[in-house]
């Protein structure tokens, strides 16, 4: 790992991930991480450029940012980059009417978007909503589709809830794809598209970010691959093997967003 | 295509698919396609061996068979390959204790098996059992092992009920092995360990045998790479792209059963 002075050297903005960076999802509207509501607030404080980038599939942006106001974050919906929205937009270009399945929490944010008669399908974290029912019908609307088009909303293999490990949408998702041949269309972390709309948000060139989050493929590989430098933290569904990854290393390990916001704010050229 | 009476020299025996051969499950214990059931018959009064190898795994071969004798068919437990059996006996090889992830329909194939404190994962075509819930229970399992071991009973992609297509165990199957960074072990076609194990039961070398099948790539594709012939029928999931598949051709297609059995019946060798 280099030295942190030399990693954070020309960094000017900070790419966040939310669920298991700022808290862990859950019950009751989950739990802050300790020490993440004071990171986010130093980070604000500081001359960087900040934006949150998130997978989140499950809750509108409206409903995410409420919650985690509610555990003292400060973050507005503006500064939000989140997949259905993003998913909205291409459907809108492409003329895509879709089959829609994702979790009642999120349907808000395709209010505006043609359902009838669909010739995709849109899958998201749907959580509890991945009956074997819901499965069957995305799956017989792909299969009457000359051209099936499936669009995933991440591709994300678990996340932690304060259950424990939960299956996240990118297990779905390939159940899917083998099921009608297909190869799915991800919006969202691990997508360069992504990630570089986040940056555009900021005006911050990929070669001057750093990405921070929880998940070592879909955070800080898609980062890397992208041009950014990406630091994992040690909560969330962090596991002491990511470590060891097989083809991704994080040019940075930090036991949580605090220490890493500690050593950005320490080494970041003034 | 070779012509009917070449093609079928030499043969000895016959393996049968069930589902989408003989009949298409559904509700009320499903339908016999027609001419299935004398073609069934006429086969047993030939001179060739005949032996059901089926994938089947809501239901114990019990229920099986029982089902197919009130729809007409002259068929017995004794003459069917399944994979429940095939798992139990790997199960009990091995010292493994499953958690079943599996139809209630086929729990009693397991009576025998020790299933406390699980040390591996079965996953078969749980059809409605496949909620959100039970998947993430499997799910924790195999995260919870240092060595995860996953065994799926068939890795078929969907079946045909007389209600529509249906998603099979294969793309279940997917998601765990995405999920948790594995590959499952298949017990069933296309495996050919089980297709040596139903030609054992009759006495029949591979190239003395025809296999009969709806599904391109688990019947036809798995038997010839057995090393023995494979006719698709054009019933249960039989879909006309399946005559130009990229990867497998059968040695021929027949509209169904009855057809099959006609030819094997003039051609075969007297």
């Amino acid at each position: 790992m280099a030295p942190w002075g030399e990693l954070f050297a020309g960094v000017r903005g900070v790419l966040l991930d939310i669920s298991g960076v700022l808290y862990d999802s859950g019950a009751g509207g989950g739990t802050a991480i300790a020490g993440s509501v004071e990171a986010v607030a130093r980070l604000k404080r500081s001359q960087l450029k900040i934006r949150f980038c998130t997978n989140e599939s499950q809750k509108s942006r409206a409903e995410l940012v409420g919650q985690l106001r509610r555990l003292g974050f400060d973050i507005s919906e503006g500064e939000v980059t989140a997949p259905a929205p993003a998913a909205c937009q291409i459907l809108k270009e492409r003329g895509l009417r879709p089959h829609l399945l994702i979790h009642d929490g999120v349907r808000s944010e395709f209010d505006q978007i043609d359902t009838s008669n669909p010739n995709c399908v849109v899958i998201a974290d749907a959580g509890e909503s991945f009956s074997y029912q819901n499965m069957n019908s995305a799956f017989q609307v792909l299969m009457e589709l000359e051209s099936p088009v499936l669009i995933s909303l991440g591709k994300g293999r678990y996340y932690k809830e304060t259950s424990g490990l939960m299956l996240d949408v990118g297990p779905y998702m390939k159940a899917l794809e083998y099921a009608c041949g297909i190869q799915a269309e991800v919006v969202g972390k691990p997508s360069p598209e992504f990630f570089k709309s986040a940056l555009q948000a900021i005006g911050v060139e990929a070669h001057q970010a750093v990405m921070i989050g929880d998940d070592i493929v879909g955070d800080v590989g898609g980062a890397q691959r992208c041009g950014m430098r990406a630091l994992q933290v040690r909560t969330g569904k962090f596991r002491p093997s990511d470590e060891h990854h097989p083809e991704v290393k994080a040019d940075g390990y930090v036991d949580n967003l605090a220490e890493a916001v500690d050593l950005l704010l320490q080494h970041v050229d003034k």
